[in-house]
């Protein structure tokens, strides 16, 4: 099969072994795959890993012994594959579970194939109402629900997000969902004027901002959002950190004390609450899709989703 | 009246000038003053703070215009004097009033002198069943009990605090009282007997750990202790920030955004509370007073208060 191969470099290989799934996993073959954000801190050495790269995905069941009810199934599917039986997985916490491997990010090949395994446990039907480019979208629209499971937004709260990228425009949608007082700060117009067309509040980043929100959102997906973050933040207030990247922030803990701010670091969300916003049509995906490259395109779709001010860049595998 | 003043440098000085209480201060006899961690962190450079030192005390008050039936009130007092109609405090979160200033700690003479001023709004009358050498612990048992404000411990909950200084046996007898399975990590076997000796399982630094706690609280008063607090702390865990001190620390914020650690910075706390919990000899602060020297000693006491090991040293000033 031909799949996107990461050892250091990024390869385009055309006769890649299709994968057998093991026991309790389903084998399933690609429609689409999105490029993520981590897909390109994976390449300058977040998590170290190797293998084929890729974790958002919709594509149909081809194959899942002892469970044929799922054969041609359309699925989204949770990445984390946990093992469901120590005590993280039993306390309901299977995202965080030791023993996990993640699709495209942790020791587990990745949805830019034409086929790969993922456990039948992780798959959610997609709706028909929902089509295969919106659906693809369901993984990061799970991460920014994350969000509103950790942190209960109210209506008077008043909440800053910084951060105008593919996941910072999902994350401010369903923000605005709580109607929470939010102000979108970004570095891209083009970017914000979607955001603003839905009527929410932005404002590009330099500008002065009133600082003493509630709530801070970090979504920049750089080192420099957290300093500016903090700074926003009022005392006792909260800060979201949804930003992964590689390396080290130097942080002055004494003023976290001092100022008794609760940071929470927040990742993966709830596919069901996805799924249901993208049906309800409560979020807006289309906007956000920048080009669509063939899987054989897919260097020159890495390029271009690596390039300043580009959205989401789609691998169709077809 | 005589007084401790920090320049820079710590001085005695028996000449400085009696304090007038401006209109709704009170003017209080210093009874007892305790010295803090902080205040040895005030003469490494925390808070770039001049003037008179101390932040605990127990006193008397000598006048309080308008408020007479103060006078001859023994008393304990908080030690963030807000304004009381910004946004902050009408929220309800007086002790972090942007406009505040700290008793010893941030614009604001202290306690360590035989006279000093505080609003008459942050006083506590000390109940008659608590001694003087017990009051003085009423500020730091409050930030203490600071941590059960903030988090809901639960019996069910593993929790491991990190430090054995004066805040932490402070810490360790106060989360004792929540019921969770509690260990004490320090680094000194004197200190850490006293809490065996309540019924708190404790280990001296450097022998192994089990981590996966559900909440770490860090008070070890340094740099290093938030490294090892965040090794100990499970994914979806609590991690409660105590120590403050000068410069900035080094931290990997991606580790804390994939394992969706909760930081929470805490600070000073409720001061009924704590005279509740001395009333009710729920909590014990004798054992921890390592000497009490007069304040004409003053330097000697803040040699002694820094040396290793030492607990805490109070200032009486009679």
């Amino acid at each position: 099969m031909r799949a996107l191969y990461f050892d250091g470099n990024l390869h385009y290989q055309a006769d890649t072994r299709t994968p057998q799934p093991p026991s309790g996993e389903a084998l399933i073959r690609t429609k689409l795959a999105g490029i993520c954000n981590t897909d390109l801190e994976i390449m300058r050495g977040y998590m170290g890993f190797k293998g084929i790269l890729g974790h958002e995905f919709v594509g149909v069941v081809e194959r899942a012994d002892h469970a044929p009810a799922w054969v041609g199934q359309r699925v989204v599917g949770e990445i984390n594959a946990y093992c469901g039986e120590c005590a993280t997985c039993r306390r309901g916490d299977p995202t965080q579970c030791p023993y996990r491997n993640t699709l495209g990010i942790d020791r587990r090949d990745g949805t830019m194939a034409d086929y790969f395994t993922l456990p039948i446990k992780l798959l959610y039907p997609v709706p028909a109402s929902i089509p295969d480019h919106w659906a693809v979208f369901t993984e990061p629209l799970a991460a920014a629900c994350q969000i509103i499971e950790q942190v209960h937004l109210r209506p008077t709260d008043r909440v800053i997000l910084l951060g105008d990228g593919k996941l910072g425009l999902l994350i401010a949608q369903v923000l605005q969902l709580t109607g929470c007082d939010l102000l979108v700060i970004g570095r891209h117009a083009g970017k914000l004027e979607l955001l603003a067309r839905r009527g929410i509040k932005t404002q590009l980043a330099g500008a002065p901002v009133e600082p003493g929100a509630d709530v801070v959102v970090e979504a920049t997906g750089s080192a420099e959002g957290f300093a500016t973050a903090r700074s926003l933040v009022r005392p006792r207030g909260t800060l979201v950190l949804k930003s992964t990247f590689h390396g080290d922030v130097s942080l002055n803990l004494s003023m976290v004390v001092v100022d008794e701010i609760t940071l929470i670091g927040s990742r993966c969300g709830p596919f069901p609450a996805a799924l249901q916003l993208l049906e309800q049509r409560l979020v807006e995906v289309e906007p956000l899709i920048h080009a669509t490259f063939s899987l054989a395109d897919g260097l020159t779709a890495f390029d271009k989703a690596g390039a300043p001010g580009v959205l989401k860049v789609l691998l169709s595998v077809d």
